[in-house]
């Protein structure tokens, strides 16, 4: 590499300095301390170079934000505010210090956003870029995938399928000019989630975030609940954004419904509860699995939850 | 892959399975939920297959129980009890389910030894087998690097270097055949580390354990605590290990010092204080820098240091 990485952990600490009156010992000594109350929720999520991200297709500045929102969009899941990051990354020694630095810049944007700090990591050189970000939050009830109950409401805080579309349009190598396709592909790069829709659910009976999609994490909802979620597609209509994707989805010759229901990393929230905000997309009743109401053709793969 | 992530996800539900009583929600979850103190220390480490470890060189149960203690290890360094753990992996998908349990043991092996527990992770395919590892402890009072008094002396719980000499061994594809050379490639493989010692140590004004080398980490400490740390070779000697090692090094054509001051991994913990137990090695004066007394002749790079 052409710096030391004392010249790096310099560069982060930088990046990362952070005012934070529960961060008692930051970057710098053998582990960070920090302050927390007597209930505290953790993830960790790990993005691969080539696999969750690609050089050519994102920022730093992005790559960093995206990691950092799926570690947040977990905990918000939870009922969690985060607190407090650490974050393990490999390098391949062709980055240079710009590109870390932005990395990290992207990693501070997006925990900032939420109040949260950067306290510690560990650099290692590997063939691929590899960042592995683990966030903690606290909690005092937290908001499991389990709860979810008999004539709850199913509800979403945002319309998926942006990013899966972005992805489509990046592989296709497709012009990038309409104001859907930057949306879309913005959303791919770097989704921004909401986070305050999220923060204002303490009233949900079950929660989780979308990383894979809509399908699998429905399903996982409803197998934790021993229930079952009727999603009604003629419902998802009702978005504000319905009409511009499906123009998308018409566009990349992609099922309105693939995308929908089948794309993932948005992290969009999922919720069932009684009069939530957001989006209602269905129902919660008694048995097990997934059903698909609507007048729309299921994805191929939905087969596989039936 | 010859297996689903559910499957993966079940086995190491298993594998990592808990009766700790601060454990409120573990794996299955968008994230685990822990009862902690309210003062928790972080720390987080990741290793990189070909770099860190090699699977012709390391079982995956050996792989796992080394990236647990080199996290365990910074935790005991500032002082903390480890409580929990949390796991991010990325594999090639040419392993088997047999050695992601064997490494998923090796790893639940290691945190049960100090009374953690292991709560959540994430798995991610890869170009190479990558494991980052978060560790949480809680403190009343951290031990820092920077805490380091004139007058202290300098103490070290264990002879290092026999991590570097198995990892010569490996490397030159030597015979493991003497009691010296089996010692030290299963210090390289999966050191044992002396955390009995490191959770004595209440009394120690500074400490930090040595995963790079003697020499890196004493010098970190004397330019954090602002002072200069004075090494006495001569007193490595007094080690019961000290001949068994010297004469591994000269069978290895490597100098005592080399080993002993420029060998790391074996994650010994260095400490200073008055009237600690462990190995005595040196004194820190005023100063900066370190300084090496004895007869040996200093290592090369050693030179970097003055």
């Amino acid at each position: 590499m052409a710096f030391t990485e004392s010249e790096v952990i310099a560069l982060l600490a930088q990046v990362f300095a952070s005012s934070n009156p529960n961060l008692e010992v930051g970057i710098g000594d053998d582990a960070a301390v920090v302050r927390t109350s007597n209930r505290t929720v953790i993830t960790t999520d790990m993005a691969v170079e080539g696999v969750h991200f690609r050089q050519e297709w994102s920022s730093a500045f992005e790559i960093g934000r995206k990691v950092t929102a799926a570690n947040l969009a977990d905990l918000f899941s939870m009922g969690a505010k985060p607190t407090f990051l650490v974050v393990a990354v490999s390098l391949t020694g062709s980055e240079d210090l710009e590109w870390i630095k932005n990395l990290a810049k992207g990693i501070a944007f997006e925990a900032n956003l939420v109040g949260a700090a950067v306290v510690g990591g560990d650099l290692a050189k590997g063939a691929a870029v590899t960042i592995a970000i683990t966030a903690l939050g606290e909690v005092e009830t937290a908001i499991l995938r389990s709860g979810a109950q008999v004539g709850n409401q199913i509800y979403i805080s945002n319309l998926p399928g942006w990013s899966r579309a972005g992805l489509a349009i990046l592989e296709k190598s497709l012009p990038i000019e309409t104001k859907a396709a930057k949306r879309a592909v913005a959303a791919f790069r770097a989704p921004s989630l909401n986070y305050a829709y999220a923060a204002n659910l303490a009233k949900a009976t079950a929660m989780c975030d979308v990383s894979d999609s809509l399908m699998t994490q429905a399903e996982q909802m409803a197998v934790a609940s021993k229930v079952k979620f009727n999603l009604d597609f003629d419902l998802f209509q009702a978005s504000a954004d319905f009409a511009e994707l499906r123009t998308l989805s018409e566009e990349l010759n992609i099922s309105i419904t693939d995308l929908i229901l089948g794309g993932g990393e948005d992290h969009v929230f999922l919720a069932t509860g009684q009069d939530l905000p957001g989006l209602q997309i269905g129902s919660v009743s008694a048995g097990s699995g997934l059903n698909l109401l609507g007048n729309e053709k299921a994805p191929d793969t939905w087969r596989h939850f039936e």
